[in-house]
Formats: C-alpha cells, sequence, structure tokens
C-alpha cells in the first residue's frame, strides 16, 4: 500500500432517541445557528426536538438550504452567523445541509471578498486556520457528510469540492428514526451513492491493501443485502442501522487510506446534475457501469475481484465474469427502482457533446486513478450510458 | 446492533521514512520526555533519528520502561516529568512503552497520591480532565495502543486496564522498517495478540452488526495470510505493513463498537503473564482455544460463521465444524511457534488453583459477554489447555 495519513476525530453518537445528550456536547454557552433544508425537518418535528434538547442555549434556525446548496444561500447564512454573533453549527439534514454548514463554518471566519475563493481549492484544504466547530444531526444515509470534512457546493450551476481538517464535525448524531420519513426515491439514492463511494476507492488496479481491500468488500456486501431491505420494509430497524453505519463507513477515509482512487464517476454525475437536475444517486448509478465497461482493460484485476468476492462469480473466462458482474451491479440499481440510462430522461443523444464541453471548461481532462482517462473517454462512457 | 459511540482522534503517520514530519507534529516549544524500552530502540539507532527530527527541541530521554510495564517506573517517569517541566511525552516501543507513557501522562497532572487510585477504575475512564499529550512512534504491531485510549499497567505482580479518552496518542507513527528488528517471536506474539483482538469483539452472539463482523473477519483473513508471512519473510514490506495495519486496525474501536464483547481470554492471559512472566500473546494462545472449546454452545452460531467465512469450512455437522476451526485456529498459532499448552511451560497442573484464587482476589468472577463465566469455567478452561 501507499503512505497515508489517517485522521478522523468526530465523535458518532450511534442509536435511537439520545438527543438528549446534545446538552453534553453543544458547549453550554453557545450561540446556536440551526441548520437544516426544506419542510421535512421541521414537519416531522426533528427540529422542534433539537430545539427542545438544546435547553436554554441562544438558538437562530436558518432553514431552506436546498439539495445541490447553493453557494448565495450559504452567504445568507454566514451573514446571520457574523451578524448574530453565532459560536456553534448545528446541522440537521442529509449531505447538502451537512456540506452547505461546512461552507458556512469556513465562510464564518474569513472576509467576504475570500468566499468565492473557497471554491476554488479543488481538493487542497482552504487555506485558513480557523473555522466555527459545527455537530451534525443526520436524517439521510447517503453522502458520509457527517464523518468526513468534505462538502460539495454548488455556485453558478456548477459543483465544487470544498475541503478543510476544520470541516469535521465535532459529533454526529446517526438516529434511524429520523430517516424513516424518506421517501423511497431518497433511500435508493442514499444506497447508490455510498455503494460508489466505496467502488471509487476500491475499483482501480491492485495495491496489495489488504485491509483497506476488504472492508470495502464488506460494506458492498452490505449494501447489497440491508440497502433493499431498507428499500422495502421501512419497519426494519437492524437493516436501517447497518445501512447507515455502511454509508459512514464508505467515506469517512478508512477504506480510501494508502489506495488508488478513482473520482471519475463523481465528477461526470455532477455535470450531469448541474446541467440536467438528476439527484446526485442516480447520475452515480447511470455513470458507473458504463464507466466499468469503458475501463475493463485498465480494472480488470479488480472486476474480478470484485466479482468473487462480493458477488461470488467465479465461473467462465475473464470476459465473461467481468461483464456478468457490471451486469449486477446495473440490475442492483435497478432493485432499487435506479434506472442507468440517460435516454430514459429527458435528454437528447446530441447534448452529449455540452457535457463534455462543459467538463473541459471546468479543467476535469485527466481523470481516473492514473489520470487517463480524458474528454474523448468520457464521451464513450456517456454513450454507452445513454 | 447497540447503540454506540465512537471516538478516535489519533492522526496515524503511515509509511517508511517520515521521521522528518514529527518536526511538524510536535509543538516547536515542547519539552519532550522521550519514553522507550530496553536497548533496542537505542542500539537500532531510532532514538538518535528521532532526536534529530526533532530538532533544538529540548528532550530528556527516559529509558527502560520494561514488558509490562510496572507501575514503580512509571512513577519515575512521572517524578521527571514533573521537575523538568515536560510538556510533551514521546513514546518510541511497543505496546507496553506506549501504555507506559499513557500512564505517565494521566499521572503528570494529577498529585501522588492519586497514582495508585489510578489504576483501580477498571473500564471505566479516569476521573480526570487533563493529561499531557502523548505522540507514538510504534515499533511492534500487536497491541494497538497506537490508536486506542487504553493501556495495561503492572502494580504489585497483576495487571490493571487504564482508560481516558485524554490518552489517545495525538499521532502515531507506522513504520514497517522499524519493526524489521524484531526477533521473530516477538512478531509470532504480535500476530497472536492481534489476532485475538479480533476475536474477543467478534466471537460472541450474533448482533446482526454486519459491518463490525465483515471488518472482523477482513483482519483475521489478513493475520492468517500476511501475518505467517511476515513471521518468515523479513523483506516481504508489504506483507508486513498489512499486519502492522491489521494489529491497529484490531483494537482501535472500530469494530468493538455496537456489539458485544468477550475479554476473558486476556483476563485469564494477563493472570498466566502476571504469575509465570509469559509473553502476552502467548497466554493467549494458550487460552484461547480451550475457552472456545468450554463456551462452544453458547458461541455456536458465531464459531459457524467464523468457520465459514474465515477458514471456508463448510462441510460436516455443526459439532464437526466447530472443533475443525477451533483446531485451525490452534495449528495457526503453532505454525507462528506458538505452544498452545500450558503444559510446554514449567507450570504443574495443580498450581491452576492458584491462577484461579488468584482471579478470585482480582474480582474476575464474571467474565464473558454475558457475564456467566465463572471460576468453575475458568478451572476448565485451564486443565483444557494443560
Amino acid at each position: 500500500m501507499n503512505k497515508f495519513n489517517f485522521f478522523n476525530p468526530t465523535q458518532i453518537v450511534f442509536g435511537r432517541d439520545r438527543f438528549d445528550e446534545l446538552d453534553s456536547l453543544v458547549p453550554k454557552d453557545a450561540k446556536v445557528l440551526l441548520t437544516y433544508g426544506g419542510q421535512s425537518a421541521k414537519k416531522y418535528g426533528t427540529v422542534d426536538r433539537v430545539l427542545s434538547a438544546l435547553k436554554d442555549r441562544v438558538v437562530i434556525e436558518f432553514g431552506g438550504i436546498e439539495a445541490n446548496p447553493k453557494f448565495e444561500t450559504l452567504v445568507k447564512a454566514t451573514e446571520v452567523v457574523k451578524k448574530e454573533g453565532v459560536t456553534f453549527l448545528l446541522a440537521v439534514g442529509g449531505g447538502s445541509v451537512m456540506d452547505g454548514t461546512k461552507f458556512i463554518a469556513l465562510a464564518s471566519k474569513v472576509s467576504e471578498d475570500k468566499f468565492e475563493g473557497l471554491l476554488f481549492n479543488g481538493f487542497t484544504p482552504a487555506p485558513q486556520d480557523e473555522a466555527l466547530p459545527l455537530g451534525c444531526i443526520a436524517t439521510l444515509p447517503a453522502t458520509g457528510s457527517e464523518m468526513n470534512a468534505g462538502a460539495v457546493i454548488t455556485y453558478k450551476n456548477q459543483k465544487y469540492p470544498v475541503m478543510s481538517p476544520l470541516t469535521f464535525p465535532k459529533f454526529s448524531f446517526l438516529d434511524s428514526d429520523l430517516t424513516k420519513t424518506l421517501p423511497q426515491e431518497q433511500v435508493a439514492n442514499g444506497v447508490a451513492d455510498a455503494f460508489i463511494h466505496v467502488m471509487e476507492q476500491y475499483l482501480t488496479y491492485p495495491s496489495n491493501a489488504k485491509i483497506q481491500d476488504r472492508f470495502a468488500e464488506g460494506i458492498l456486501q452490505t449494501l447489497i443485502e440491508d440497502g433493499p431491505i431498507t428499500y422495502n420494509d421501512y419497519e426494519n430497524v437492524e437493516a436501517r442501522e447497518n445501512f447507515i453505519w455502511s454509508a459512514t463507513m464508505a467515506l469517512n477515509g478508512i477504506i480510501g487510506v494508502g489506495v488508488p482512487q478513482d473520482w471519475s464517476t463523481h465528477m461526470i454525475g455532477h455535470e450531469l446534475t448541474s446541467m440536467y437536475g438528476i439527484a446526485h444517486g442516480r447520475t452515480l448509478a447511470i455513470v458507473f457501469p458504463s464507466m466499468l465497461r469503458e475501463r475493463k482493460v485498465q480494472k480488470k484485476e479488480k472486476l474480478l475481484q470484485y466479482a468473487s468476492r462480493v458477488w461470488g462469480i467465479n465461473e467462465g473466462s475473464e470476459e465473461e465474469r467481468i461483464e456478468l458482474v457490471i451486469q449486477k451491479t446495473e440490475e442492483f440499481f435497478n432493485s432499487l427502482g435506479i434506472v442507468t440510462k440517460l435516454s430514459h430522461y429527458d435528454i437528447k443523444q446530441d447534448e452529449l457533446d455540452t457535457v463534455v464541453s462543459n467538463m473541459e471548461k471546468m479543467g476535469l481532462t485527466a481523470l481516473s486513478e492514473t489520470g487517463d482517462l480524458g474528454l474523448s473517454e468520457v464521451k464513450s462512457i456517456l454513450e454507452q450510458a445513454y
């Protein structure tokens, strides 16, 4: 395996009905900005329960953080933080709310002229030494944002990664009851998102990192087993908890240390979300199988390992096993009600060139674990995914 | 799975030849106590390399922390800390040095009349709010001390656990080159120790915690594959690094959250070390197979899962599979040159009663994942292990 650093100081509070413990985790004298998304956090009473658990702390609510959170919205929240002297951020929601709150945490400690610059560092940590502390009450298992230091922010209709070790949540509550109000479609998206997160750290080329490989395979197997159960049976708490913990483990760093990574599916998927508003997890399920077919030579050894260890596919030629496991992967997404072809959406085939040229404008011209996936391969992937 | 909290803020610096990075991890103005064990850290130049990497910081050396570190030795080190105004502890060594340094970190912030009390909290965190910060340069993959908050300290010839969230190392360097001077015997002990750590969090009763189970199985498989390679081939860096990362993962909390645990093998093993000086890992390998035989009814389901998933044993009656996998486990230890019977040591069979009565004196009368393993079962385990 390669050299690596691993650091993840987020405290996880896992299990049902533990909001009372917020009182010991949020500083007593904190002035809290409580961030959330649309109506569900309010409607289902989560916001009220959090307010009650925060006792007599001063709390300012900031709702309306949208899916694929927008820079402009987060700037407004940051203005509230600065005006009101907020000292602690508490995010109640899914990946978008948690990601957006991380941006607020960083922006709150710099002047307004630096806000845009926070978006343009790529995967380099934000160049500042201080951020507001934040905690999370996670309501959607998917992005892993509850236990990592990354965020994705939408600016002028493009998605930008924002990173900083200062934005690890101090704590995250993972309570399966909070996820029971999610529509089935969002459960499916979460399973797909977590699944692809694992794959992007696993399905590259062999580096003899056995712990990372086996942990990745264990998460995949668990998602394959308990993702569909959670999707179909809202009363199965055990499966739901396994799914939640899988999604967190998928992107908290533990399977990604010391191994090559290939985030090309995410990069292409982000563009599809930006252009067509297709939900993030669904774009990944569209791109990923075609990406595997495009890259089956470069990824041959790990594809065969994936086929054998995760799906028990050991018969047939290498070519047959690889095609079969890609089909199995597609069928898995389909079983969650996720279509894996672009043609199912209102997209014309001749628009694929625009997707490619937008990626070129973003500088995304050398993707994959070795940087050898260029725009012509992106075009080919999109055509296969049509 | 059960409710749980997970928190582990230790930064891991993994890979060869990275001592230069110490300079950015130890505070510039730190006054450092450099702790180590016997002669090897000096003889092989590790201490000198660390001193060089610490540049012009004031460093006081404290060598001589013995295996199964003694209270008296650590009190001496604490006196040096207090007298010299040390502000940072840097442990260079294996589990004993790291454990001992954690004790020093706690003792340094309380008065001398509190030192003994630190030993008698069992698995309850030490009742104090402050400890000296510490870092580790780990030289022996085994105990997991490099990435957890626990220590085991010997006092009046008994072993006592010491816990505190304040004693998570700030950082730990895991450099496989540092482990190459270990004698084969210590490599074997380390593999056994890590293997049993996993088992004590895994081999209990089913709790449908799929991620934890699969991660545990992944560590076991990796130890089974790469433990013997590391033992036999000192030049195989890849296997050695997988073994090192396995040992850390075995006891950093990740596989133990939300599941029942059974530390009875450790409790019995500690007594054998205290009475006969048998190396820790070896005592575990002696006790564990007999413990499994004693508890094969209570542990039936997980034994069958272990047999199938880790060893591929799927044929035969349940009884046969269970006996076979216990044999396989014993043979695995034997393949590392570890004998698994007490009769191989200079111990008379009629002394087993003394082991039991010593455990009674320590209050260890209700072991196992359900607290139903009493002294008569301990006696039976020791007899089977003779």
